[in-house]
């Protein structure tokens, strides 16, 4: 069976861990009433976006793996018979935190976890402060999760603008690349600015299918989120997240894409027979130059 | 200074080398009066795309660097003060080939060359039997090289297809990205499959551009030739190149793109100086993880 049909939901990051775990929720129901198998989560679904500051407090908010929010998500699964993808905060050991992607089976056994690799810091989204880098040895790092649906190829946010990261994923056998992710604009920037950005980050990872021949799927929120900083007064800092999460095929078309305002969910039927025809038509992964690659592995190339 | 004018000229495969090498000059004079101090042509601009078929008689095509088409361009480079990138089919001895980039600069010195590296082979682009694919030492392969209007990051039409190569250049200090290429539609396939095909091609150089923070052009040839090996009444045979020549900012925003059916030249000024400011904004190269690339280097992960 090659033919499996994804979902994902976005929603706006809700004030507490049960309002945002409901939201959540109903957006599974509502993905598998319209036939997911697999349901695509957004990045840290349970609540706001909370890398906007960095603050102790927030380490409250890790869980381990599994806990609460798998334990809630592993019977819905059970319920449903679907496989969730859910990202979490992921406590591992005392002052040892991951933002994590969790695999949750039909039978709602975890079958898989990934821990995301690149790490941003910027203002805004200081997350280097809360999350370590997943562990880069071979028995972590870039390694797609084999579950009842295909291989997946899990992903999270700002590793979604690495090509290395794809590339390596696609070269483990992965069907299909999800991303949960947190992104937005920036209140004060300029329309054509937010439209760049906007517009690099569908084409950078429809550029992922593209390379590799496999399709994406990428799950954002929505909403405006206040900068825990702000002033009275200064309401327009914080972040605008963007919604338009979207799911493109194998050769980077894009099938749907939600609004950029509103919780929204979207489900396509893959065909994962159909990514070796693609690959067939446009044989990329024959002509590597692995012989001169070598230099991927340095920081910078001081010719 | 980090700014400067860059054209391109996209024309027909005309049916011979004095022809095709007018066109090109042509093309030259057009964007030198647009403000072009570099003009890069278009992958074999010379003739015809000859690698529709396998045929020794070709190999008479190609020509020694330097040779009469690089010094009919080294006189125009000297003429009008400029830089010209030229894409050659280059015989570097008896029995071995190249499809090489030429970079001429504004003394009509050859300051550099790059010898495509991927080298693709599918019906109507029999490119292995003609071309060997460039060296992969460290003193060839994905080098750039430094000009008077920057530092040039040149790659080959199939090269196009590989984010490594992009990266390759971007690690190495180029300043831009620019593909020679020759790219088309196969007739018989419908008008959806045209299109996704044609959006996969723009999409993934513009990645290239977002992912590296750098501008891309990229010069196409356009018109129909027919295949050498077509039969009498079947005349649809052959390949249609789609013209579509572009020109991309460092954030992959397209900023100019030539017809699919006409002869163009394109020319936009950049500042390299606003790199660094698009890199500050969202810098990648700051959080690759060349710990766990390593698989970058093997042809496939059986993990």
């Amino acid at each position: 069976m090659s033919k499996h049909s994804f979902g994902l939901v976005q929603h706006q990051g809700l004030s507490t861990p049960a309002e945002a775990l409901d939201a959540s929720i109903n957006g599974i129901h509502d993905a598998v009433a319209q036939g997911a198998e697999l349901v695509l989560l957004q990045e840290l679904h349970t609540g706001p976006y909370f890398c906007q500051q960095e603050n102790a407090e927030n380490f409250t908010l890790a869980e381990t793996i599994p806990g609460p929010t798998t334990d809630a998500l592993a019977k819905i699964a059970r319920d449903k018979n679907i496989v969730i993808v859910a990202s979490i905060f992921e406590k591992r050991a005392a002052g040892l935190y991951h933002n994590t992607a969790v695999v949750i089976e039909r039978d709602g056994s975890i079958v898989g976890r990934y821990r995301k690799m690149h790490i941003p810091d910027d203002p805004g989204y200081y997350e280097k402060y809360y999350f370590t880098p997943g562990d880069g040895d071979s028995a972590h790092g870039f390694r797609p999760i084999q579950t009842s649906v295909g291989k997946l190829g899990i992903l999270v946010c700002w590793d979604q603008w690495y090509p290395e990261a794809a590339r390596l994923m696609a070269l483990a056998g992965a069907d299909v690349l999800l991303y949960p992710t947190a992104i937005g604009w920036e209140p004060q920037d300029d329309q054509a600015e937010k439209d760049r950005q906007l517009d690099a980050w569908i084409t950078v990872q429809r550029a992922h299918a593209i390379a590799n021949g496999i399709p994406v799927l990428s799950c954002n929120r929505v909403g405006f989120e206040a900068d825990p900083h702000a002033t009275v007064g200064d309401s327009n800092a914080g972040v605008e997240f963007w919604g338009n999460s979207f799911i493109a095929g194998p050769q980077g078309e894009l099938l749907v894409r939600a609004p950029h305002d509103q919780a929204s969910v979207l489900v396509t039927e893959f065909d994962f027979a159909h990514n070796e025809k693609v690959r067939q038509a446009w044989p990329f992964l024959r002509d590597r130059r692995i012989d001169a690659y070598g230099d991927l592995l340095k920081r910078y190339r001081d010719l």
